[in-house]
């Protein structure tokens, strides 16, 4: 039988989902297992590798794997490796550069695969299945715990001079007395304009003014708290979002100087919120980038379907292998 | 004979440069003609082709000559045109969109034209001649007048969804209360880097402090001033270029987290100060991008003569036609 399957595979800190998908983009089967309950590279892989053959029976598809795709965080396209990924636990002999697609691949009988970051998968999948169909030209913005992206020129992902471009969530947005990141330096597009972020302008807000606000009744601010008092129509809470969106909105203009895209996509949980991210993310973009692009870059959504975006995603990456 | 050469053209707000160029990147005969004299771009370019003529009939090259690069502000790699370039007063027809490279071909016998921004085309000139030749990724920053960039990525110009790409001398470098740039924004990187921003630095400095500099004993300051004086070890001047490379080096840092580039190759008169700008350029650039790229991107200055660069860079294009 042709081998017209693929399989993809999230990589996360604490679940790893997988899922059979075919090249309309439907998964076949999909399971999800356990990031954190070893910290040796080898005895994850054999399991992965285990419930992989368990999706793959289950679907009745053996022999039809074409390619698997992996999307996890600080992965690196060139090499294959997952290089000091901090929410990652796994060593191999004592190292923390894993080199995931070797290693897989080898318990999966020689199948190939591809390996890169989520957010460069989350856009070769919106690019194969998704929003940014028949686009060649476009960044995807992960807004989630952190802010990812993937940027798409002439149809492929920029990896690169090392395999690790796009770390765009950790350029600068505040240049002076900005928040620290956790990635060491301070002031990022992450610290701000993640659901952490949102979290935090919450809790500075309350703390620095009196105005009144139903966050203020809550123990532990999320950014989905936000959203829910945003609903509301807490004030504070608009607020919040407003200035969320704007300094995302300064930094796309800076990144569409760039490369000129057809589209900014946004994705993740934060996406969410695009009922109150949409018109300060447009406002300040287009006020802040030359006159050529101001309302010309489009602005979307990503539309895969939220419980298989992952998955699709890292699928993506195998159809290239 | 084989068409073994190339003609590279220089466009300019006041000259235009053209030469003749073979595959090792000598000029083998150049000339200069008025870009000023006429508003007219039919007339402009039948004066163009008549220069061009000239100098391959001095080279003894006819039916030698491949293809015609040309490196024109505002023009458009897609589309051949040179599009409501500020500093270029033709017009066709009423109209500032000059279908430039469709014209000289026609003029030229069906000779094939490649057209980009003059940016675009001194980095391409640098990856075929100059400082970046084997690299296939770097960012190409040319300070002058103005601040231009020319990206390259996969060992390709990036052009973006419409041929505009590539214009980092106007990402945000002072988000608040930034200098007027002549696009129309504020606080643009072209404000402060330019050899305009470094006269301008000056000006400001001199009227808000009591400093003593020999700076004070001139009429009107120009960059050169500003660097002559640093020579002569004067502190403003020294803090002025101290000034100038932070911000260019807090933005190159965006930039690198952007395309992960092995290198960032300077270029243009202002880049003549390089012993004045290189470790201010590279302290704040370091201090500002993630770890993983920190002391391993390249600061290198262009390796092509001055005074053949710009037809270099321009041929260089044509040769990838």
């Amino acid at each position: 039988m042709a081998q017209d399957l693929v399989i993809g595979i999230d990589v996360g800190g604490q679940t790893t989902k997988c899922g059979v998908v075919d090249a309309r983009g439907t998964v076949l089967a999909q399971t999800v297992i356990r990031s954190d309950e070893t910290t040796d590279a080898e005895v994850f892989i054999a399991s992965l590798a285990e419930a992989l053959n368990h999706i793959i029976a289950e679907a009745g598809v053996e022999g039809r794997i074409r390619g698997i795709g992996v999307g996890a965080p600080n992965g690196n396209y060139y090499t294959g490796t997952i290089e000091f990924a901090p929410n990652l636990k796994w060593t191999l002999a004592g190292s923390k550069i894993i080199p995931f697609a070797k290693m897989l691949s080898a318990q999966m009988n020689g199948i190939p695969v591809s390996l890169t970051n989520d957010a460069n998968a989350a856009a070769v999948g919106e690019m194969t299945y998704g929003a940014a169909r028949g686009m060649k030209n476009f960044i995807m913005i992960t807004l989630g715990t952190g802010v990812g992206s993937g940027i798409i020129i002439n149809g492929e992902v920029v990896y690169g001079h090392d395999g690790f471009a796009g770390e765009l969530g950790h350029t600068c947005a505040v240049r002076h007395n900005g928040r620290a990141c956790g990635c060491g330096k301070s002031g990022c597009l992450e610290a701000y304009c993640s659901a952490i972020g949102v979290a935090r302008t919450a809790r500075e807000w309350l703390e620095m003014t009196d105005e009144p606000s139903e966050l203020r009744s809550l123990d532990k601010i999320t950014s989905k708290d936000v959203y829910e008092a945003a609903k509301d129509g807490d004030k504070l809470a608009l607020k919040i979002f407003e200035y969320t969106g704007r300094i995302l909105g300064e930094k796309l203009a800076d990144f569409i100087e760039f490369s000129a895209p057809e589209a900014i996509v946004l994705f993740g949980g934060l996406a969410r919120s695009k009922e109150f991210l949409t018109e300060p993310i447009l406002t300040a973009m287009n006020a802040n980038v030359l006159p050529l692009w101001r309302d010309k870059v489009k602005l979307v959504y990503s539309s895969l379907k939220e419980s298989d975006a992952a998955i699709l995603g890292a699928s993506a990456l195998a159809w290239e292998l």
